[in-house]
């Protein structure tokens, strides 16, 4: 049952697709306060409650014992000390033991904190502002809560298949040969490849919607040659767009006066990677309108598929801010710095970017209403990403495109996916991706990812391994470093077999994550989940941080700490444990309920198969390059059958949008001689 | 066997303790070469092979997977990304499981660069420069590795009894009325507390060896009144002296040239926290006995115990490259400013903190000698130390004072002992402060704490308390904060009852602690020991990151996750748990060798006992305010014994020199039946 309450004047966010009439109850679940400074929500917490969501957050599954804000931040330092990380997902379930758990809804776009029992232990508390709504959301068990708000928020984003594939990034593929060079570098080791992605430097000089000529002499005569050899190429689009003269899309945003404006209605100045830079009004829907047309520039020449970034949006700094710092740096020259004043130019250029003040100093024209940027702030990514998603419906309506962006608001589930951003290549990172996996998929994130092996600092070897062990159960499977890093594509390390047997195997579980991923999506469902979800009377499933659910039919327990063995295992039933050195090289082995310790090592890929459950794998080709050598005919059944086992197969042409209704999913049955991977 | 290889001409650093003639041999157990750049080792590692040691750095207690750099820094930000903090260790094991294992030290207080398989798994890779003193030491065991190389060594430090007791710092005790309040608030919930901490704020405007009048307006009346509360106060002393006209350690200093000189012999302008300060010249004899004289103002007024801080040394900027950087940053005042400029300009700025050119801007005059001071940069902060302790050695030759560092290298084990700098109210920085302390033993520190709680951030009542309850088994106990953060004193949260447990706990266990300490300093062993170091046949303790033998009886797993239920702990051998709510409600069971989940509730602090080993657990009264509460004839024994169990108990009077002699120190057997505390 969801129930709603309206405070204030709201926005109309776009988050929520169900009509719901507001509720004049008083609220029974929380205590919702409203004063001046906004609406508050506060809830005592039982010893064994448990909060699940807040989408991308730092921190572990259960998010109690910090403060979490929503407020898209471009921070790269995701420590856990961290308070925002790039979106704004605020959706909580409240798990309770003794009493029926419930979730909760703030949609406002502007700040909301989320104190989690940081102040005190057992006080949950929620400030947001003064206009917004809140949907409470009652069930009878966890699983069935994340339904129902999944049905409230509309359904998820559909990626195409081939962006289920192994994918491979990093900033500084310079030219088209850098690419090339990527390309060849998978496929002469046999790694099958689907897409390689542009970052910001195939532009001509940062501008969007653009190439840079000298670096891609022909551009789509090399969007062909890669999709001959089977690789997408899936170009970064900015937020900001940069201010020069004869640059169209400059010209006719100022013209069109599709930027955001500076209080005097001046277009607001904002330096990113191309320099100076106008931001384009994502709230308007004009404005979006045009910037969603400009993908189709990109589209003609053969891409079909985008990752939007920078739109939190990161600001390096504004042309007012930065003047005013510069004036009061040089009025300094001429004391004898003191301690105080050096701590002040430190804070003052320290924060130059992303400056808090920035985000009031600009207007969005939503449609006729003026609204100053920091009461919307965390839409802005969002309605980039909606702008992309609406245009694609047009330009190219009976065909899947490849869509994720960095910021993120619930709502924009139904437009894209999103990456974790910008990681760095610590395994406390590896853990932190396994951990904000179920978070996203219950705020309707289902295709998501983390940059595997790390966006900054340098990878090891034995990281990008256990990572990739991770990732090849997530939707978004990319490898991703930052310029200035160490080299991080698989084949610039030792042991390349061992990778390619990894990914091998992602391409082998590739019919089994591509079917649970779509029926995630028809159903309402968490692809992800963490173990309580799935059992709900289990006295220690609450406490597993390291393990989730991943479909239907198997658990993952990642190894994700350096120079380990194996790792602790926890089973809430008896499962069947499948070891993989390759997808031809597997073991199965029965655990037993309980803890484990289980060994695994380096080049091993492990995973348990719940009871009575079973999973396709393909048999592979040796030569195999990309998802098109995945033959549906050449299916193992794996599974775990006392008598037999059954399994909803969906499957299409993972390109188009005509999906396979419901009635024609295919539903298999085995037999437990009739297995073919089994104890 | 100890063997001595010596490259150039190195400098006497005073490490090692042992005269050992220089050897002719080839090194045959790793591979070392000469060349310009420096002195390089190489060794393949086996894939089992682990590497203990490197003191105070980031990551595991295997240190194998990632480069460590011996460079003293004052960097807060301790992520598993920073390859130094604020040390310089050098000494390492490798543990081999099929060769005998052996350990070598670079004595070079210079940069040395570990890359211990991050570039390749199996390659360790050390450079260092051109003029050091290499030691390689083969042993049996890795046990006797390390003894053999604390013998090599010299003795640690040894401090006073009280320092064993609970200790309460926080940056932001501004006056005598601010630790009043700290006191009343610990013993005004009944408890015990040793020590109160003075940051930098107690001095008159940051001035080493001053007293601000106003704050502490009867200091030697204050420390008296401290004293009869049962609290000794332990303030700081910085390594940079103010310039200021009339300030007669400035003025002495510039007089008998005991400061650092630029290239031209003036005086070295560095500002810390007094702003524009000299950095006294540590590295040379006089200067030091100077500074260490210093100290006597403080002791007469009845302080006993000293941190010294900043000794890095941290340079917050230097008066020439603070100018250098203006200049430019000037400069580009009327360039219209592009994105270069503007990463240029954070550049500059954030890269005035502790730049290493100003490392290459300032020279040593080491009795006679110009050095310049990157040279030598590990050496200053344990040569400050070297300073004070040598003085007290003068000033109170019988009496032991309190004394460590934030910078050390090793030799500087003998004068005092460290914390480990600047952490955060991180989760992973308890997991960190585990890992730190065998790695910190191995290199002779044994007097050695984390900031509990954590420094930077803010600490939830969780974090401090699983904190705590790992703390009490740290030689250095001392709960510590920086300004700005949440108030992190125990009586500043809920629960305080589960608290005062908790750190009475420490006090039941501090007859224990102090023994082991005092025996390990002794006989040359360690405090805190990896498992693998009392298991060498057990296959699985190389594995093990996140246990620690504590002294001869017990075995330590402390929870560092948070909302953990408890934890998963191995056993190399059937052990006994003992599991206290409090110093009374005490509760053993007995568990097998293997691996076990263990429920560990947020007030319980858990320990494991070895087989036919015990231990003392004091046994206080209700209102202990300090160490001197603890009653020598009111122990009780905790044991696990088939038949019987023994212990060598080392006391003595807390605070003089005179130790008991080894042939005094009490066995004591106790049979099953004769065990107060037992299964």
């Amino acid at each position: 049952m969801i129930k709603k309450y309206v405070f204030g004047q709201p926005l109309e966010t776009g988050a929520a697709v169900l009509e719901i009439p507001a509720s004049t109850d008083t609220c029974s679940l929380m205590r919702l306060t409203q004063s001046e400074e906004g609406v508050s929500l506060f809830y005592r917490m039982e010893k064994e409650d448990v909060l699940y969501g807040l989408g991308e957050q730092v921190r572990g599954i259960n998010k109690r014992g910090f403060s979490y804000i929503s407020d898209a931040t471009d921070d790269p330092i995701h420590t856990e000390g961290k308070h925002s990380l790039y979106g704004g997902h605020n959706f909580l379930i409240i798990s309770r033991r003794h009493k029926p758990s419930f979730g909760i809804f703030i949609d406002n776009p502007g700040k909301t904190v989320f104190d989690a029992g940081e102040s005190k232990l057992d006080e949950l508390r929620i400030q947001t502002g003064c206009d917004c709504v809140i949907y409470t959301v009652e069930g009878e068990s966890l699983k069935e809560i994340a339904k129902q708000f999944r049905e409230l928020i509309g359904q998820s984003y559909i990626a195409p298949k081939w962006a289920f594939g192994y994918q491979q990034s990093r900033w500084g593929y310079e030219s088209a040969d850098d690419v090339r060079e990527a390309v060849s570098g998978h496929h002469g080791h046999g790694i099958p490849l689907d897409a390689v992605y542009l970052d910001i430097d195939y532009m001509e000089r940062y501008k969007d919607f653009t190439v840079d000529k000298e670096k891609f002499p022909d551009f789509p005569e090399f969007v062909s040659e890669m999709k001959e050899r089977g690789v997408h190429l899936v170009p970064i689009i900015d937020a900001g767009v940069k201010i020069e003269e004869g640059y169209p899309v400059y010209e006719e945003g100022v013209r069109e006066n599709y930027f955001c404006k500076d209080e005097n209605g001046n277009d607001f100045v904002a330096a990113v990677w191309p320099g100076k830079s106008l931001l384009p009004d994502m709230l308007n829907s004009k404005a979006r309108e045009w910037f969603g047309s400009k993908y189709k520039w990109l589209m003609d020449q053969g891409i079909d598929g985008f990752w939007n970034d920078m739109n939190e949006p990161a600001i390096f700094y504004s042309e007012v801010h930065l003047k005013k710092v510069m004036d009061e740096v040089i009025s300094m020259k001429d004391e004898n710095m003191g301690l105080h004043e050096f701590f002040h130019l430190k804070g003052l250029v320290e924060g130059l970017s992303n400056n808090p003040e920035d985000y009031r100093r600009f207007y969005h024209n939503m449609d006729g209403v003026k609204i100053r940027h920091d009461k919307v702030h965390n839409l802005y990514g969002c309605y980039m990403t909606k702008a992309a998603g609406e245009a694609f419906d047009k330009i190219a309506p009976d065909k899947r495109t490849l869509l994720f962006s960095r910021s993120s608001y619930i709502g924009m589930h139904r437009y894209g996916g999103i990456w974790t951003g910008d990681n760095a290549s610590w395994w406390n990172h590896l853990l932190l991706s396994i951990q904000q996996m179920p978070s996203l998929n219950l705020c309707g994130i289902l295709y998501a990812g983390s940059d595997i092996g790390g966006f900054g600092c340098d990878a090891t070897q034995d990281l990008l391994m256990r990572w990739l062990e991770f990732g090849i159960f997530t939707p978004l499977m990319r490898n991703h470093a930052a310029a200035g890093t160490r080299p991080q594509e698989v084949y610039q390390f030792e042991n390349i077999p061992d990778f390619r047997n990894i990914i091998r195997i992602r391409y082998g579980l590739l019919p089994y994550i591509y079917s649970e991923y779509m029926k995630a999506v028809f159903d309402h469902e968490m692809y992800f989940r963490p173990l309580a979800f799935d059992y709900p009377f289990d006295a220690h499933a609450p406490y597993v941080e390291d393990q989730l659910l991943a479909g239907e039919s198997i658990m993952i327990a990642p190894v994700y700490r350096q120079n380990a063995s194996g790792r602790y295992v926890y089973l809430p039933e008896e499962m069947m444990m499948v070891r993989m050195k390759s997808l031809e090289e597997k073991h199965c082995e029965v655990l037993k309920a309980g803890h484990h310790y289980v060994d695994i090592a380096l080049n091993e890929t492990v995973f348990f198969v719940k009871k009575n459950h079973m999973l396709p794998l393909a048999v592979l080709d040796d030569d195999i390059r990309n998802i098109s050598g995945i033959d549906k005919n050449r299916y193992e059944w794996v599974g775990f059958a006392e008598d037999k086992a059954e399994y909803v197969l969906y499957d299409d042409d993972g390109m188009s949008k005509n999906y396979t209704p419901k009635e024609q999913w295919t539903k298999v049955t085995r037999s437990v001689n009739e297995l073919d991977v089994t104890v």
